[in-house]
């Protein structure tokens, strides 16, 4: 048996998508500049993406009612591509009176999922994707496969099935792709296999990993991908997040936590590690007690505990 | 590149250390009937080996002082191998008057971190270890290497040097190593690392690998060392356990997580899933607040939620 180091000349880029994907569920409402204040120092940290908000009804997330002017707020780095979640053509209408970068689009690959998250069929969500490519403008479109390794309502999901709706995404002019394990059931072997396939089928195409850390295999499923040729993921600063779902279970896979696993285990990854726990601590003021990514609390695997002045005279002793 | 899954056609093994690595941090003492109760329920569920206490001084460890009664109660089943820690030859003169299969000899190749966790120079744990394989009869010995990825006090430890330290034990006549994580700083590369030096340099030897989740690398970690051929994995039902040097932090890798993910990632192991999950949530009666595996609040990845009428109705409608 052999094993190569899955190491990369590429830089490993990660996304924040805390502000959306773990806001949204957060419990309580965080002021709307309190998000400003947080995007603002995340942007100058070595983040490729922020996915800023989300532009759904305000009554499906009232945590994210402000979209638009948080969007007004922020200061914007150049070198981070700014995006928001749409649902649907009425959030593209939305999207377009502001200034972003970029909109994801998001459609379950499980019917019955997206007919629950959603309202939708896949085939309306399709319709949906369609009026968006086509009047998005300038606008670049990721397009995210929810659910691509497994439904919490009917279990398995057919891997080829996924890279087909990848392939109909990519048809309506679908700039990119974020496969995404929405309720955290992926495996690694199973992220091995379902990237591969997506490098093979889609040369060239932008391809992300959506993780959640679910079952705690958010940081080996991404190690896994990695190890297909992935250099683009997904993460929520603080762990936040959640899957609605799985009760009591973690959310995204905790960025702090993949960025330091990166770092330390040799990857390129130009994430500015403890500038992000400072403002994970600042989130964790906003959020007290539903952290749980690991470094912030443990310290960084070369921390070094200063001795008592017994100890050290025991250890200098001959 | 190259990725070669890394199936393995021998069983994963899986040692429980949570009787002992656990319970000696967990805050308040477990009374020696529910001790006895969790390790009977435990000794059918297909783990290998029950790490089932500690024979250290019960002034220093008041949570496992009542060793003697709960190895005098338990059930055993002959497919068990029931082992307890012993960090000194006092520990085997006790070890010796209970019925066990193995002694866990224990030392640090940290100098540091073995005086400030034993209070002996490593040449002193290793003259210990001299006069405990003299001594040790017909019971089996295991020797511990802790701190073998790093030390909370002088940081990073040489891999050659933890390679040394195993020839010297397997020359006192210590029959089998486990590599231990003490601290949770491993990353995969370099358990991959270490773990195959370990099985070149000593080939038809037992090795253990002990892996703390501190930082969230458990399961990965877990997961490069069966890449590189270890097939022996401590671990702790519903992660119990913890690190004195990172407060805060989980602690060892949660049994039931690494069951889960061996099972779900088509390796073989045998342990029955379920069941443990029952003995968990058992010790979570005893322990309220303390567990952080996430499998057993999560439920298993192909868990199926049912559908709402309204759901089930939308799909099935045209």
């Amino acid at each position: 048996m052999t094993f190569e180091r899955p190491l990369t000349e590429h830089p490993i880029l990660i996304q924040e998508v805390g502000m959306r994907d773990g806001l949204q569920s957060a419990g309580s409402f965080i002021e709307t500049d309190d998000k400003v204040s947080l995007i603002d120092q995340l942007s100058s940290l070595g983040l490729k993406k922020i996915e800023v908000t989300s532009f759904v009804s305000p009554k499906a997330v009232p945590l994210l009612a402000d979209a638009e002017v948080v969007l007004s707020k922020i200061q914007r780095n150049p070198d981070v591509v700014y995006t928001a979640l749409i649902p649907n053509a009425r959030g593209l209408e939305r999207a377009l009176q502001t200034e972003l970068d970029e909109v994801n689009v998001v459609m379950s690959v499980s019917e019955a999922h997206n007919l629950a998250n959603l309202r939708m069929r896949c085939s309306e969500s399709l319709e949906q994707f369609r009026i968006i490519t086509r009047d998005s403008g300038s606008l670049r479109v990721n397009g995210t496969l929810a659910t691509a390794f497994g439904c919490p309502f009917t279990g398995p999901v057919d891997s080829s099935e996924v890279l087909d709706w990848g392939r109909r995404y990519l048809d309506l002019g679908i700039d990119s792709l974020t496969i995404a394990d929405t309720i955290g059931a992926a495996t690694p072997g199973q992220v091995y296999s379902v990237a591969t396939a997506f490098i093979q089928a889609f040369p060239g195409i932008e391809l992300t990993l959506h993780l959640h850390n679910t079952r705690g295999l958010g940081i080996a499923n991404a190690l896994a991908g990695i190890a297909a040729g992935i250099t683009r993921f997904d993460a929520s600063l603080g762990g936040i997040g959640g899957c609605p779902y799985a009760p009591g279970a973690t959310g995204n896979v905790c960025t702090e936590d993949l960025v330091h696993a990166l770092i330390f285990d040799g990857y390129s990854c130009k994430v500015l590690l403890p500038e992000l726990i400072e403002v994970v601590n600042a989130l964790d003021v906003l959020l007290p007690g539903s952290l749980t990514g690991l470094v912030r609390t443990s310290g960084l695997r070369d921390r070094v505990h200063s001795m008592s002045e017994g100890l050290q005279s025991m250890l200098e002793s001959v």
